[in-house]
């Protein structure tokens, strides 16, 4: 990605990806993204360092489009004790770190948890997950393995409603799914040409400060389909309830303020961000955490109208099975309760369910916390804004000469 | 409940009833204010028609004291077209109604939805759903049957993460459950000791408005109540996280507002009320509407605080299963990465799975719907506000002497 | 006040009292609380010490009574730097003291700001404005002064568009205005049988606590009278705008809620209070702290959404004065431009001018600091609310059993 | 502006624009959006009629760069009755219009209402308010005049708190003002070469659109600044409160949010834009009015935490005037009330004031309604949302075959 122009026609693609197949596929989002942060890292490493990792990152990435491979990509580490650094835990495996250097590669351990779409990937792209100093420089490190590699366990999630999808009929209204994971790995063995930073702490805060730029700016697409799509399945409600579009117009125009808000915040992010030397654009650091806010917290508002467009059929989690629905003895008399307009009882169910599982089932965004949580997000909000700056300005306007300080202890 | 300082009561008691059980037992409250709402209507019905329904509900209320019976309440029909009233309806079973009047008592068809508590009761009162008129005069009903009276199914209904609950561990992390089923009635015989309605349409109105009133101010108790367990909640993950009250400080008094509203606003509409001449006690309509605005609104905020506080281990639904945390290979490992304070790994998911539970899972209250719709409501304040009062009120204190007109046309 | 009926015929009284007169005279409310909280700590005060506080406070209250005196409230000292206590002020007149205990009566300084009604009242009852220990115990008094007492200069103050109060005509709309200043205290000599207070700090806190209590639930009834003016302004806005009020529906519903929510809570705090031993009422503190929050933030968006029903010419600030509405030669253009339904252009514009007054102009109350600043009243409800045992409460229903402790350090 | 570059760089200008002079002023864009939208619109109509109003404007342009002409723009008619056009009103100069087509140019009437920066601008640009039909032709214009000709009058406005500007000291904060009037045309002859438009009415609704699309996305720029000001009197308020940053982190970053949205946002709609085939760039129609919604609402919410974080001294209207703080006798008691940290009075009294005039004073912005008004906004992102086509891809999602139509009647 070497221009806004490019990163905007991207965020046009997660749109468009989220429309066709109703997943957020934000693993995949990291992997894509980690490629563009370490292209631009390896480069602020060979600089300094001589060594020779953004080569090494070019040809697995000529490697990788030639071969059309599936990327996940794994960022945050299990932590363990969050007031201490990694190598300060009682468990060394909190954190994804290095082993052992040997010839032709190194050994590495840890794990990487809630990491969406890994099972589905061809390859995951490792990152360390935080700024390290001196002391914990063995966590500084990235590199890529294909999923199946040996000693790499990965342990499949519980989300809400997930039994859900192996249910019959419109119990199960969607076809795709979602896979998150943890990563355990165990003593694994990494080729020299996939590793592409092992111990040279120094530009470990870059990759979480490029990484989150980007990815916080370009999140709010697919956040801004799903909400194209709640206003969807709420037009389908208020039909097949028998309702006109009329009552629920200014509900419509509530939701697609909020989801064009992380969208259009996003974009302005992107253009108003800065080249990396090496060609990488990255957006501009506290609109994208701006942005992040709105995606942590919009949503929410938006799944509320749906649910109180759709009626209790959706948000009371009071609506027969597909089973009894379709019972010999009395399915007919089920099917005659749900029907309530035009449409058939099957349509109804159908738009019931999938509203459900927007809203408080399987197919229910973490933006709260994926990507980041809201609280650390604000803390890059604090440190972007220029207060004293506009504490300055205030004071010329005001027309106050006194230097106004912060109280003492 | 003659008096305001019992209604208060009732809603303390509501409250502890929550914190004992975490089951919000909406069908129950249902049914314990049919009883209040018709034992004033029946009074209503017997002095202009000089029936005897009053003393018909006393003995069968003085019946189900002696034998402390569980009754569950039922109110909302299946309705159909929304568009025309019950008599109208393709399907005349979507609305329960009269059949026939035999000698020693009514046959009753027609479906009863979305009717909380009806499994675990022993009875079940019904109540007519709507202000009918003569066209409609068979839908005017009430009655109570026991549940497992011949020719009444109940179909248990599926609500979010269900099938959760019949998981192992900390997968299924409350004991009790909610239970809500669809009603239907195929030609069930009532004794008239049982029936306090049949067909006398013009106090039908009054059903509604009574029960609306009383409901809508008394749900607050549990709501407010499922936020105080939230703010508990969030106060164990905060621990568990290893993070310090401190920090989250703002936000459990968040939390606080929110959750004590709907309670001091319901004990105010109660405190405002009135009288019935048969010595019920009736929330203030206007103010229990308010309440009912924030019942249905601010759980949303209260949920979103703590999946806030809780971390990605409760909003992203990347959770590992009790399962594979107890997985003889790598369950040691998935342990090891869940640790991250003092607390144990166990507690750690014990808890994160209790607040996806309250927030995401099978204890998501459907405060939305649940007790009659938002837009309706808002109806009703619409209808109680003196709005043409507190206009000419208005052009008192402007100084406006010419009268100001709604606009022609 | 002696019961829970007794303060809310008060709160109804409060609610017609802005209703006839467009003022909030919250001076003369915290008079009349500041008799009623008196009444109790004299109460305490005797018991402990053997004064006579609660005879001489009768005393005056009768007098009071029977000579009909207006009586306004004293409670905010100027403070001075909030980090030290009122005896380690650089400047000991920056709160209200005891200067010297003389034979008949005591010798008071110092300074009393924001004391709203002080100009319009007979007399202003003084109370110390903090929970003080022993070494401020001398500002640890009560007492009471005729307004115009020697010694006793009250600085009138500005408040917002004040100087519109003195224009002609609509750009004036409201007759009736407000009176706010600052008490100066200059060695003040107050008799001792209108002392109710001097330097028995012990049950200082009391003052603070029962005050608030009751201030701040009932605060909501004026607000919320304020709130319906607002609805009638509204009402009025659209029809001289020539629009329906079919279009304003929603937004009129939105401002009854609010509105209704200060009041309702108010009732409910009283409701939920408990008796003094010496017979008076105290409302629910937590409650009416929450309640004090929805005081401090709803009206804004009441007068948020007045004006986004007025249309620009009450939003804007572009509006023509009186003085050019009636120029000989552009005032009929002027006012033809004015004009636009069925109503006269002068209607219009006393109906523009009075939203304005109403949304930012010299109508505006205070909320938000007025009563109390908003984070003191959250400091009190992070301390109301029993957050260990709701803790408790949520780990019994997760099956918790290991105890989860506040991390250390 | 013939790119997004541009455009956004114009953003950026406007930002410091207020930063120089806490002057918003909105005329001045209105006057530069103008002579951009009608060099596009020119260009249609002179393709269509063969007219050569895109010469004459370059022209004008060009004499106006030349000279550094200020230029305001006037688009709001007065409109008189909302429910008819400008043809049918009872008063025909409720828009202004064109009387008479002379030789060498047009004779027009008519008031053009709440326009910002007359007075201050050496030129005024008009162009109609509204896309007319056949009938309304003759109000379908566009000119240009010089502030002085003959037969105009501008009326100046009052805005809240206006004569505070005429007050001396600390209590007239800023410098700089606001000019707003309403302007009266009364048979005023325009040349035909400053004539852009006169009766071609097709395109008059290209006018509008292209208008609000970029005035719409651009004016987020200055509410953001202002915003942050707003961020910079806060941190004073602190300070001179003798309260820590560290107590209000939460507020700034609160605020911080809401003003980068509008300028995000704003920027973003300008990416998404499209270039009009004579060069001009024009916004993201959808993306430029979910902008305004946030301009029109999110600046209420920065005032009221700037209130918050003020405290009383602020909000309650309650402060004494300059004069009473120079007052001879009890000045200095007044100034020794107000020191409350190490700063001196007079700066706590130029930041209290200042703070005032920011978020209740003259200071205050109109967004709400400046700029069009938000129920206008909306209805354009309710046709600009493709409702229809979300609710097709809802029902692919959701397995739904049958065709889901909105309900007849």
């Amino acid at each position: 990605m070497r221009s806004a122009e490019e990163m905007t026609l991207n965020m046009l693609m997660k749109r468009e990806c989220y429309r066709q197949t109703g997943t957020c596929t934000g693993g995949l989002c990291v992997g894509w993204n980690a490629q563009n942060v370490m292209w631009a890292v390896t480069d602020d490493l060979d600089k300094e360092f001589g060594t020779d990792y953004h080569e090494r990152l070019k040809k697995w990435i000529l490697h990788s489009q030639q071969n059309s491979l599936v990327v996940a990509g794994a960022l945050s580490d299990a932590k363990g004790d969050r007031s201490k650094s990694p190598s300060k835990q009682v468990n060394p495996d909190s954190n994804v770190h290095l082993v052992e250097k040997r010839e032709g590669g190194i050994v590495v351990r840890g794990a990487k948890v809630m990491i969406c779409g890994a099972a589905a990937a061809n390859e995951i792209f490792i990152m360390s997950g935080s700024d390290y100093r001196e002391e914990d420089k063995d966590f500084a490190i990235a590199f890529v393995v294909p999923r199946d590699i040996n000693g790499l366990t990965l342990v499949e999630c519980r989300h809400p409603s997930d039994e859900r999808e192996l249910a019959d009929g419109f119990d199960s209204p969607v076809e795709t799914g979602i896979t998150q994971a943890y990563l355990l790995f165990d003593d694994v063995f990494v080729p020299n040409e996939r590793v592409f930073l092992a111990g040279e702490y120094k530009y470990s805060g870059n990759i979480i400060c490029y990484f989150t730029a980007n990815y916080r700016s370009c999140i709010g697409a697919c956040v801004t389909e799903q909400g194209d799509v709640m206003i969807g399945a709420g037009v389908n409600m208020a039909r097949v309830n028998g309702l006109s579009a009329k009552t629920f117009k200014d509900k419509y125009v509530h939701m697609a303020v909020l989801n064009e808000t992380t969208f259009g915040m996003g974009v302005g992010a992107i253009t108003m961000g800065w080249q990396h030397p090496v060609g990488v654009w990255f957006a501009n650091d506290l609109m994208a955490h701006v942005n992040k806010v709105h995606v942590a917290t919009l949503p929410y508002e938006v799944k509320r109208t749906l649910q109180d467009i759709s009626g209790g059929i959706v948000e009371t989690g009071c609506f027969p099975s597909c089973e009894d629905f379709n019972n010999e003895t009395y399915g007919q008399y089920v099917q005659d309760c749900i029907k309530a307009g035009s449409c058939s009882a099957d349509s109804r169910a159908r738009a019931a369910r999938f509203a459900e599982w927007l809203t408080i089932g399987a197919g229910v965004p973490g933006c709260m916390h994926g990507g980041g949580s809201l609280d650390g997000v604000k803390l890059v909000i604090r440190g972007a804004t220029p207060m004293e700056e506009y504490a300055v300005m205030a004071r010329k306007l005001a027309g106050i000469e006194e230097e106004i300080l912060e109280p003492q202890g």
